[in-house]
């Protein structure tokens, strides 16, 4: 591709929307542009990259058996009634009506067709298991589009949706699946790691996210040298229990005037926020629930929608804790708590001699024992792990990382299968749900990822499998009839062997064209210039080293094409 | 791929939603299922299809120097409302509300956010000629989806965009795009044509459609052996005009009574339908326009709605026509009609000793002459042209056909960068608006439009280029390990020759299976069968002629990938 018929509009400086790397450099490499909120042209450049990840995806889907598909975007709300979806889904849920009034849905994700279309094509045992996916545009509206296409409200996926008869068939697709991410990642040139994960929305119970190691990452992994890695909402770590061995003492009310915080409470009481149990009301679809946790730690609201079984709560507001507790915000406790159901954290078990609200205004009770002044319906994980924080597998201290989420593979089990009466025969002709799977890549934001991951203050440093362009000829002059010569034949001599070439054939100053080559990033960029051309060289620089050769300009394409091969060796699995 | 591992659900029976061959054979093929009335699921076989002709579509486009880029679907209502189409396109765009209430549209096409992007990055003169492209979905709520896929609500489409600094430039590449067009259809296997068109709600003055023929097509065209064709919409004829040369007779009033019909009137009255004027009453955005033509002739709405700039208009009902002509329905006349637009059909150019309405009820008036009895503001063609009338070009009588239409290129000229103020500096610095143009293909619905014109009643026939396999291997009995292994090596052996194999490897009755191999219609089909195969042979038959060759099962891989070979051959452009 000749630059100067290609649109690869760069900008010099950077744009003031842009907060992350990857975002300021897509931006002024001329990969995309924003059109509203969350929305973004992807330009030539930009697309190039798409494409390629695409094709990886694609390559790797198959090559595990994957069937692709092309569902609607359309997606009916009949269909989303159905699942129970349509309702829970919320505001990130687009939706509108068409000119008979009919609801539908822009697909965010297609469990729902493609239940659908299993339940009408697929009858027997013999047909399984049975994996469809699609790369297709997606729309979520999120709350806070950010970051470029990496929270987007339109952005290109992958989605794959697996069938089996039963659990077993399931696991052996998962890891299957978990194998193909691993070959996906590692081939767009990626450092990254798959952690547990929570399964939100999608629902279902094991799950993994894959995650692109990255400062500016949204998404907090803990992780541990024994190899478990666990995003924040859903890390497990072991806590040292409390010491429930004392010998319970009287229980007695304190004033405790103006403080509501447990700093103020146990500086005041001269005692570790430990000792104390904080009580969180919260109100879920209409009913309040206390949470307690002990006060040197949070609760977890993502492992706690988990325990109430829906996302739809939020904490109490002042007046709804006066109506449940009786006493003002700041001051709750579990002693003498009535018509709530009362959960806690497992930081809570065996509290002995604790401090705890006392449900009126200025007061805490303190020894405050589990069993005889209060009682817990049910306890569970509901901490939120900060680094430091014990490994559940090895005890050792978990450490902490951050990350882009660029994939997420479920086990769905019967969820949607259940619900939407999708069933199949068995050998004996009994009926059962399938049991699915789902499994996601992010394709444009896997492209950020990439770009979040590798640059430097010049630009953008391409992994070569998914480099728009696999080698950059810069002539310095393009007005001199020999260099632009030997430029182009070296052009034309890549090309026909199928290497990718951007030939920067602009008439612009040396200077600008090296800056805009490193901020496009091109693997390997090839100089053509008077002084190397008059001693029959060429340079070829490599983007990502900043490694020099200069090399016969009769051996150029022969030697190119060789680096080529060997960049690209080295990201094959 | 083996058929086990594939989910090709045929079905022997016929659907009963479908109507067109093509309907019917993609539902029964598997290649598509529907999900919503005109929104339908993608399956493996006919995403295979689809991805042929887009890649097709996508190698000619980037031989005429295209650039892919990928607009967003969810398009800004400021857009719309800058170019003016927000209010003007209808219940047809589809259009939502996000979290925060900003409108979008879903977008049937992009000519406002690609004529955005390059106002913001093209200024000079000097990045001129470029042309954008994209493969993507695209939304136009019909008021009737039918035929599957060929009038569908979601679409796969590919539309490009180019701009231009003179109209010149535009000529250009309009013609390169017409060649490309015409290398795409070509290499589709498709017996099309190309013809002068209608510009609709896009906007331009020159336009050709490429229409697929077929008996089903919802486009009628009319043609001439000297190479001119237009559709219905838009044709043209020459018209035999009236002899003006007569007397005028003194004009009269005559008795009609309760003779609304021009077949009525001029039974009545003795003369031929030529013989009388029509005069249709409109209300065009809330004013009346009086239309006149020939007794003989029919309004041809698309001309009509050309010449009055706008598509919001319709025939006025009785109680608007007695406002406006003082008279009844049927009863219509130009004489003495005020305060009204009258515009006339070219039959009309003078009109002598004709019949008219008396704009009384049932009345006539005879020997009205145009100039004496009645003016016409304005004349133009707005006849709807039959088959049978004059050609143009050559004066033959024109025939007709019908057809699909899969793409359409248009010159836009400066409707949408003048509008939208998007304009690029000259030579001199003077700024100008861009000139435009802007080319579509439908590409499912080139899928469709291939199987409705490649079909017997058996199934599907497809060209080679665009089948989901180039070859079907059927041995007739997979439980016979010497059929299954022969069929086998054959499936591998064409497979890793980098042939698009399916390899029919059910346990069916070999009956079901030539059946469905004939529905899915895949251009070669190898049968190994008992008997041939004692003999050392597999059977070659080619899906089109239902020419059958006995070869050698030691040549087969051999011989099969020279047919394949010759296929591909011819059609190659």
């Amino acid at each position: 591709m000749r630059w100067t018929e290609f649109l690869l509009p760069t900008l010099k400086e950077t744009p003031a929307e842009a907060e992350t790397p990857s975002h300021k450099l897509m931006l002024r490499a001329g990969l995309i542009r924003k059109l509203s909120s969350g929305i973004y042209n992807i330009l030539p450049l930009g697309l190039r990259v798409t494409h390629k990840v695409a094709a990886i995806v694609r390559e790797e889907m198959n090559r595990i058996g994957g069937l692709e598909v092309l569902m609607p975007i359309l997606s009916p709300a009949e269909l989303w009634e159905e699942s129970g979806r349509w309702g829970i889904y919320g505001k990130e849920l687009m939706r509108l009506q068409d000119r008979h009034d009919r609801f539908f849905a822009l697909g965010p994700t297609h469990e729902e067709i493609v239940t659908d279309i299993i339940r009408g094509e697929v009858r027997s045992y013999r047909q399984l298991p049975l994996t469809l996916y699609q790369i297709q545009t997606k729309f979520r509206d999120e709350l806070r589009p950010r970051f470029g296409v990496i929270r987007a409200r339109e952005f290109m996926m992958k989605d794959a949706y697996s069938f089996h008869r039963d659990e077993e068939c399931l696991a052996r697709t998962y890891d299957k699946m978990y194998e193909a991410y691993t070959r996906i990642f590692t081939r767009c040139g990626l450092r990254f790691g798959p952690v547990e994960a929570d399964s939100g929305a999608i629902g279902g119970d094991v799950t993994h996210e894959f995650m692109v190691f990255a400062e500016t990452g949204e998404s907090q992994v803990f992780a541990c040298d024994c190899g478990y890695a666990a995003t924040g909402e859903t890390a497990e770590c072991v806590i040292d229990m409390p010491d429930a061995s004392g010998e319970p003492k009287a229980l007695e009310k304190v004033e405790t005037p103006g403080m509501k915080t447990v700093e103020e409470v146990t500086a005041f009481l001269k005692k570790g926020p430990e000792e104390l149990i904080k009580t969180i009301i919260y109100i879920v679809e209409g009913e309040s629930v206390a949470v307690l946790i002990r006060g040197d730690r949070e609760i977890n609201e993502i492992k706690l929608a988990r325990v109430l079984g829906t996302p739809n709560f939020g904490m109490a507001n002042p007046e709804d804790i006066e109506k449940v507790t009786g006493g003002p915000l700041g001051f709750s406790g579990p002693v003498g708590l009535k018509d709530v159901r009362i959960l806690a954290d497992r930081t809570v078990k065996g509290a002995c001699n604790v401090v705890t609200g006392a449900n009126q205004a200025d007061a805490h009770y303190v020894n405050v024992n589990l069993g005889r002044d209060f009682d817990v319906a049910e306890f569970h994980d509901l901490v939120t792990v900060v680094a430091g924080d014990i490994c559940v597998r090895c005890g050792k201290p978990l450490g902490t990382w951050r990350g882009i989420e660029v994939g997420q593979i479920f086990k769905l089990g019967t969820k949607y299968s259940r619900i939407m009466k999708a069933t199949f025969l068995d050998e004996e002709g009994k009926e059962h749900p399938f049991v699915m799977g789902c499994y996601g890549i992010g394709v444009t934001r896997t492209v950020a990822a990439a770009v979040e991951q590798n640059n430097d203050k010049d630009g953008i440093i391409w992994p070569i499998s998914i480099a728009p362009f696999e080698v950059h000829v810069l002539p310095t002059n393009v007005t001199d009839p020999e260099l632009r010569e030997a430029a182009e034949s070296i052009y034309e001599g890549l090309t026909e062997l199928g290497i990718q070439v951007l030939l920067d054939d602009r008439d612009e100053r040396p200077g600008n064209k090296f800056k805009d080559a490193d901020l496009v990033g091109t693997p390997i960029r090839v100089t053509v210039g008077e002084k190397s051309l008059k001693e029959g060289k060429v340079e070829i620089r490599m983007r990502k080293t900043g490694e020099v050769v200069k090399i016969e300009t009769g051996d150029a394409v022969a030697r190119i094409s060789e680096v080529v091969r060997e960049e690209k060796k080295k990201l094959e699995v």
